[in-house]
């Protein structure tokens, strides 16, 4: 027992004690995961992601949600995945994708069932430098849900309530779990800190991070303003030139998106992102052209649009980031029982 | 109203009105699948099909088993998936595979967790003449379940108990949802028939059909089979050439699998497939040899079982065919929100 527990110690980067690897170290360690996947730590965190998951479909469920299936493949996917690969396969001679989100799905099912919710797989081929940020993987998936007729401030508030219902029930339920991996999990506080982008910027820039106003927050700005809090806060309002072409501009306020992210706090970095949805066919095709889409290419989709859809508002959490944060994990690959890592081939 | 309910009549096919279509007219239903997916009957089945996610997990935690998040592609597969093929992506210039099945990984987690499930995301490209048969998707999702030091009978129990409460569920939670499909579900009695491949293949040649000892039973005949009884029923020992290398071969019988499918009975085919697992290297080599399989491809798997890990049983039940059964419905294409169908461009 004392040898196993020696190997995970050294495995088991717990936030507190970092330490650095280098790429023949982590594929070592991804290809024997069949021996550091019986350590008490993988052990304890495996029930821990599987408590997450049930209280995430409960709280849903509670609130009217319906579970469907997600996608695993379809002639198009979700671009907008800030610089990383989709994958494409053959489908019978046809050229299709992996899902690297069911975003486009969500707008379908939400015009018949008004609160829909799906485990979604998703894989992203992320630049192979990104390992060293710690939360990205090449293959994840989502708690995706989908509201039809709400404001991306109602659906910011399902995830409030979605993240304290969830961090309040592995408290209680994985004791003995967090007590093994040294964690102490706090339940957020109500309500969560809100920004807008703008102030996340000026923030940043206070701080010297250089984050333009118009861009995304990259990654190393977004993981400053993660240590900067000791509880999730919303970023919200991304400037249009951000985000894909389904994030719904404000018709008040031109160039601003009703979107949102939610940040975990201690460096943890991104947890949620999501918003409203365009609906209307004419507006997602400039939004398409302006991104420099082929509107020819999401044939199924413009047509759907053509006809009417609901509108709707919804996000993505990452189960493996949650799962990082509840448990306090410095790499993302602790949180999944076979991890995919950017580069890396292993299991 | 009126009309839309006119509109799903015709495409809901329910198993009493069987209606023949050709490929066109497929690939016109699946294209407008944002129209069909607001008919009255395709919310019920949705609502059914969460349901039955839903008294499924709900059954596996009560019954001790952990949810582990499922892999998504990796650089082996499942090869036991009878005539399909299996889909290839390129992973950072690497030659990885979607998931035909989860069967190598759950062998590594019930090396850690006993009792293991997952939600499993699969690809098989079915040969295109397969969508005649109304039972085989391109893409579908089995409840994978995994058990540490287990039987086969044991883990055949935990089915039947586990398909009992889910019927039972589903009859109490969805009245409205089986009324709208005409669909009057009958919770199957315990213990369930069982039947080896032998009395199998001596039934169903009594009848007619043309099957061999030593093969899998061809789907015009499993149909057939399923088609004599009105309860669900196992068939269990299957003749080693008829399936994969990691179901375990009788130490004292020999050709002898120690494995079982479940077959839904008024025809609706195949249920579950399982069974105990090759657990030894020595034994996995010489079935892979005896298969055609190149043992170098399978590394990480190899190394795995050469350290040791617990022996297993364990199964797959296909959550689309599942709710098709469920719901009666004639296709499985009803039985999904967004269906891929062998040879079919969809969304």
């Amino acid at each position: 027992m004392e040898k196993i527990y020696i190997e995970a110690d050294q495995f088991f980067v717990i936030h507190r004690r970092p330490l650095v690897m280098d790429r023949q170290e982590i594929r070592r360690l991804l290809m024997e995961r069949y021996r550091r996947i019986k350590d008490p730590e993988m052990r304890s965190v495996l029930r821990v992601q599987d408590e997450i998951l049930s209280a995430l479909r409960d709280f849903l469920r509670r609130n009217g949600f319906v579970e469907i299936l997600a996608p695993i493949i379809g002639p198009v996917t979700d671009p907008g995945i800030r610089g990383a690969k989709q994958v494409s396969v053959d489908f019978y001679g046809h050229g299709f994708k992996i899902m690297s989100s069911m975003i486009l799905y969500k707008q379908m099912a939400v015009s018949s069932l008004e609160r829909v919710f799906a485990l979604s797989p998703n894989v992203r081929l992320e630049p192979s430098e990104s390992i060293e940020t710690g939360r990205h993987l090449s293959e994840f998936r989502q708690l995706d849900l989908e509201v039809a007729n709400a404001s991306y401030f109602d659906i910011m508030d399902i995830g409030e309530r979605m993240v304290i219902y969830t961090c309040r029930r592995i408290r209680e339920a994985c004791r003995d779990e967090l007590l093994l991996l040294e964690r102490d999990l706090k339940v957020p506080s109500v309500p969560f800190r809100k920004m807008t982008h703008e102030e996340a910027v000026e923030l940043l820039r206070s701080e010297g991070y250089k984050v333009n106003k118009g861009d995304e927050i990259p990654w190393v700005a977004e993981e400053a303003i993660s240590r900067m809090f000791d509880e999730p806060f919303w970023i919200y309002d991304y400037p249009m030139t951000a985000r894909g072409f389904y994030d719904r501009e404000d018709p008040k306020r031109s160039g601003i998106l009703m979107d949102f992210d939610l940040i975990y706090p201690e460096g943890f970095g991104e947890a949620i992102s999501g918003g409203e949805r365009e609906f209307q066919l004419e507006r997602v095709m400039a939004r398409m052209r302006s991104n420099g889409e082929d509107p020819e290419a999401y044939g199924w989709y413009l047509e759907m649009l053509g006809e009417g859809v609901s509108p709707s508002a919804g996000f993505g959490i990452g189960v493996e980031r949650f799962t990082r944060y509840v448990c306090g994990l410095e790499k993302i690959w602790e949180a999944v029982p076979f991890p995919k890592v950017p580069g890396i081939v292993s299991p």
